[in-house]
């Protein structure tokens, strides 16, 4: 089987209801055959995995699925093993893999993501999980995971919320000085810097860009290149 | 022999020399007594720490201070063992708690600092760091280090580069987002938001905050606090 994944870089966007912006994709995408989406809500800390999973489900109604909440599975390994597509959400990264690894789901959501080929969408943290480690995340290290690997389901890193912005008078690293130390120090891994109200589907060897923004890409000794929806971005599925 | 620490947010403001903003408490806090600093690069990435060395040098020369880099020293616990005084700079946390685990220093740092009392100045991370664990930082996890655990000098954690700016039509979390995910898992735990331009000078068991703008205060359960140059900050001190 194929692999299937949708990484966007966010799930709200200001003015609109949370997921309005990739509606038709996410339906494209997941298709008729699938009517219920296991959500893992492990990103969440300060709302609660209940509400969270609440607040997706209210999300997700309109466009025609059911969300059912790991958290609330006697046995999150077997309930990803029967799950016929996984939703990732986003908060912090560092709880979302800590809690991977607490309840041991790394090597059964690739096996269902690269073996079994069941559809993957992750949001924010969610897609940044999806990328070989953690590491180009914005978030707080507020909890340590075993390690920073993620579950490499895709071998490019995702920087979510990308912003070329820089508040005035602010003297702390912009993002891109903060993902120009990442490849400083990890010079074999891409990185896109995918802004809001931008997403890649990836089905197989394709990938596509879909967004109004430009993504930034870094790659150690290579210029920055700003790659826009109609753009190939081919060369991030190659391997390191 | 009591702990004497300089804490700064920043070390850069935008119109004006490095240090500038600090430099009368900087000749006050070493004193007449203290020539030459060692100085720790390690939170340096792209800039290399050669070039971090020669900036740092140039910026502290006007106020009369030599400075040495610890990355030049064969053996860097020697160096820290018969240091007068230590700075560690900026740049980044995750890299620079990396390389100080690496060259087994965490231990002959705290020694030098809470039993020989000689002085310590650290800047954002370099201030980040002398903090019960680096969980505060902003940084990317670019590298990671065998714990999260830092040097532990001070019982509460430093926000450096501290900001309540949200870019207008940002989704992502806010830098309060992100301090109320870490005292929501870290319940124990005081973090103080340090904005730039601000530090906090303790020695002993006293401390006091100068800077013109507001250090805003995160403790589980209770409400956020904004308090100035003139407020009380000893509760910080407190065993957690």
């Amino acid at each position: 089987m194929m692999k299937r994944l949708l990484l966007l870089s966010n799930s709200r966007s200001a003015d609109e209801e949370p997921f309005y912006w990739a509606a038709d994709t996410i339906c494209d995408f997941f298709g008729a055959g699938v009517q219920e989406l296991l959500f893992i809500p492990y990103a969440g800390v300060t709302l609660g995995w209940d509400n969270y999973t609440d607040w997706v489900k209210k999300a997700l109604a309109p466009l025609g699925y059911r969300v059912l909440g790991l958290h609330t599975q006697d046995d999150p390994r077997l309930a990803v093993q029967r799950a016929a597509a996984l939703i990732v959400g986003g908060g912090n990264t560092f709880h979302l893999l800590y809690h991977l690894y607490q309840n041991n789901l790394i090597e059964t959501i690739r096996e269902r993501v690269l073996v079994v080929g069941i559809p993957y969408m992750g949001w924010s943290a969610g897609g940044n999980v999806a990328c070989p480690t953690l590491q180009t995340t914005n978030d707080m290290p507020i909890i340590m995971p075993p390690s920073f690997n993620a579950l490499n389901l895709i071998p490019f890193q995702i920087n979510p919320h990308y912003t070329a912005l820089h508040p005035p008078g602010h003297m702390g690293e912009t993002r891109d000085d903060r993902i120009k130390e990442f490849i400083e120090v990890n010079r074999s891994v891409k990185v896109a810097g995918l802004p809001e109200g931008c997403l890649f589907r990836i089905e197989g060897d394709q990938i596509h860009m879909q967004g109004r923004h430009y993504v930034r890409i870094f790659q150690y000794g290579a210029e920055i290149k700003d790659l826009d929806a109609i753009s190939d971005f081919s060369f991030l599925l190659e391997p390191n």
